[in-house]
């Protein structure tokens, strides 16, 4: 049986060529980078080219503007708590109430262990931020506002360069979680206001353990690792060259793929949503379907649950998630789903669909092929579904 | 030319066999350990045989001890940041004046941050801690006690066991950065005191960018870097699946080779050890040499400087160190060479010559070949030695 592999936001393949430009980091260059022997001679040029690499992806001014991390979360935490020590008396957050559990979490531990005020920007039924009460919570007050580029969980693609130059007016620092957007939408960072972005290697065909996080020029960064002086005493800790040099290449295949992942992973990505708002009833995306990452659909399945579409779905061959992977485990809904006000006998049966440039027309044409049946089997033995609800949700479709 | 590379305490060749066993989750079973799909399912077993593995070299009770991290950097952090909220109104660090940068720059930024007051406790001319001062500067006021298992200079092995009981004793938490002892002395956490030990992948034929925190069952941990629930809660971030397996991987190598370590290390590390100072007037061995790691050899070699030495010793094929990695580029003295109040005309001459169990007596002797005339070469050129130094130094060797 074909596998179908639509859990892209998740996690990504590494791509064989990252792969391959990683081996002999492990077993032949396998110096320190700052070691002075043959064993290490082609260790800091191999990091310094996988900075440039990545620079070139955000288009960032300067490759020091990078510095490595272990990933996304380690990143996140780094810009928030550093904001929180550089920034004199200003001691407030403002984020969303969409963000990755790597933003919330670590501000639900700032609001109770050190009083902390968090402001919680919620979104509408499309998940599009409330900017005006954005602007509101900024203040002389705010440390940090940190804002997502888009959300791992329906695509939608905040306007960052635009919050950023809002925290800039109110003297905050702007940082985004931009783990799933890099790599998959064009980036010229050197032209916006962001301060700090993060980003991590296994979203976009690198490997887990690698990540960074983007300092803007003349932004002091205190450190949350301390210890030797690698990445200009930013992030303590011998540099892991095979990682950075599969980032690296990694970063370069995104780029060069950029055009093909906003037109063919578009155009499959369009194809399996309508195709299965078509042939399934009560079915309805989640998300801004006008301002979405190309990869990402996030279709909600009335009166369903999620976690039992999955398993029929990996029956089938298909992968892919319903809410986020880090918090499947629990049977509340999506935190943000919640926050988009989606009802729960929708927010329930929602499953994400993410693609990537490895993806095919046939594992859409797989999809569409097995989806109507799995739903169909559901409902029968779904105790909320009687046939009759058909067509009679209060849920409020995006495409209207 | 053949070359012998001897810095296996600045970083090791990843184990081939280790390599192997990581790469099927590159590509191949490359989903979230937390996913419920094909692409997954073999994940998360693979990780929880990783712990095993290594819950196994370490001794430690229960596998869910180990706290993956992303190097040993990070678990120092962890380990003495914890401990500092966990420990109520004890707010006192006792540690070395020897640690690693990963214990020694945090305890520094704790000091000027926050004025937390930390004991660093000294050591004697063989690089033995001085276990009086440690007793003395142990108080109702220590929230947590960090010494090395083992000198990443010099090799000088500290008795943690007892260490960690004195600390009891005084209500505080022990943790040692057993960065370079694992793997090459036998362990048995489960009989010890000890709460904490820090490791990394990478000294021990595993990858850069692995490392793992034990932490005792029944000790608080406060998580450095917060998000997904990912390892209990302990440490956020998607796992790193391949690096954990091949971690695994190396730790179940280095237990399969912990005699052999001990044996066949220890006897190329003498031979090499005698070789030269019997070949080399002026030099001497720096660390205690009756407690030491077997594969790390420091030997100092009066009125030169380290760094001509690596470059001669590099055109020769030799890979070594001078100092720490992590301190080159710096002209200082190593702080633990300092430390040992080594005369500066030895300490910067001293070179660290760290065996694995790749080595070969092939290796021992081609550096007992080239070293004499390399330290001859380098002394006709030095200021400080006119010939007539020869067996004049102040300092006292501690082969007596």
């Amino acid at each position: 049986m074909k596998a179908v592999y639509l859990d892209n936001n998740a996690t990504t393949r590494v791509d064989p060529a990252a792969v391959a430009a990683m081996l002999p980091f492990f077993t032949e260059q396998f110096g320190n980078a700052s070691s002075m022997h043959a064993f290490g001679s082609e260790v800091g040029g191999a990091v310094l080219k996988g900075r440039r690499q990545l620079q070139a992806l955000l288009g960032a001014q300067f490759d020091h503007e990078i510095v490595f991390t272990g990933g996304g979360t380690e990143s996140d935490n780094t810009a928030i708590l550093s904001a929180l020590e550089t920034q004199g008396a200003r001691n407030e957050i403002v984020t969303s109430a969409v963000e990755h559990p790597a933003v919330l979490a670590l501000c639900a531990w700032l609001e109770k262990s050190r009083g902390i005020k968090v402001h919680y920007i919620g979104v509408d039924a499309r998940g599009r931020l409330d900017v005006e009460a954005y602007r509101k919570a900024l203040s002389p007050r705010t440390a940090i506002a940190s804002i997502m580029w888009a959300n791992n969980e329906t695509g939608t693609i905040f306007p960052v360069e635009m919050l950023a130059e809002l925290a800039h007016e109110a003297g905050a620092l702007f940082h985004t979680d931009a783990v799933q957007a890099v790599g998959k939408i064009p980036m010229n960072l050197k032209e916006t206001a962001i301060d700090m972005l993060s980003l991590s290697g296994h979203k976009l065909h690198a490997p887990k353990g690698i990540g960074a996080l983007y300092v803007r020029r003349g932004v002091r960064l205190r450190p949350l690792i301390r210890g030797g002086h690698q990445e200009r005493g930013r992030r303590a800790g011998t540099e892991n060259a095979p990682g950075i040099v599969a980032l690296g290449v990694a970063a370069e295949l995104a780029q060069q793929h950029i055009n093909d992942e906003n037109t063919r992973v578009r155009a499959m990505r369009d194809r399996l949503e309508q195709g299965l708002l078509q042939r399934i009833g009560n079915s309805f995306v989640a998300g801004d379907v006008e301002n979405r990452l190309p990869n990402t659909a996030n279709v909600a399945f009335e009166y369903i649950e999620g976690e039992a579409i999955l398993l029929l779905m990996n029956k089938a061959g298909i992968a892919a998630s319903s809410g986020s992977a880090c918090t499947s485990g629990s049977l509340e809904p999506s935190h943000v789903l919640r926050a988009m006000k989606v009802p729960y006998t929708a927010a329930h049966g929602a499953i994400r669909f993410s693609f990537s440039r490895e993806n095919t027309d046939e594992d859409v044409d797989h999809v569409l092929e097995v989806m109507p049946g799995i739903i169909a089997r559901l409902r029968e033995m779904s105790p909320f579904w009687d046939g009759k609800n058909a067509g009679q949700s209060g849920f409020a479709p995006t495409y209207a």
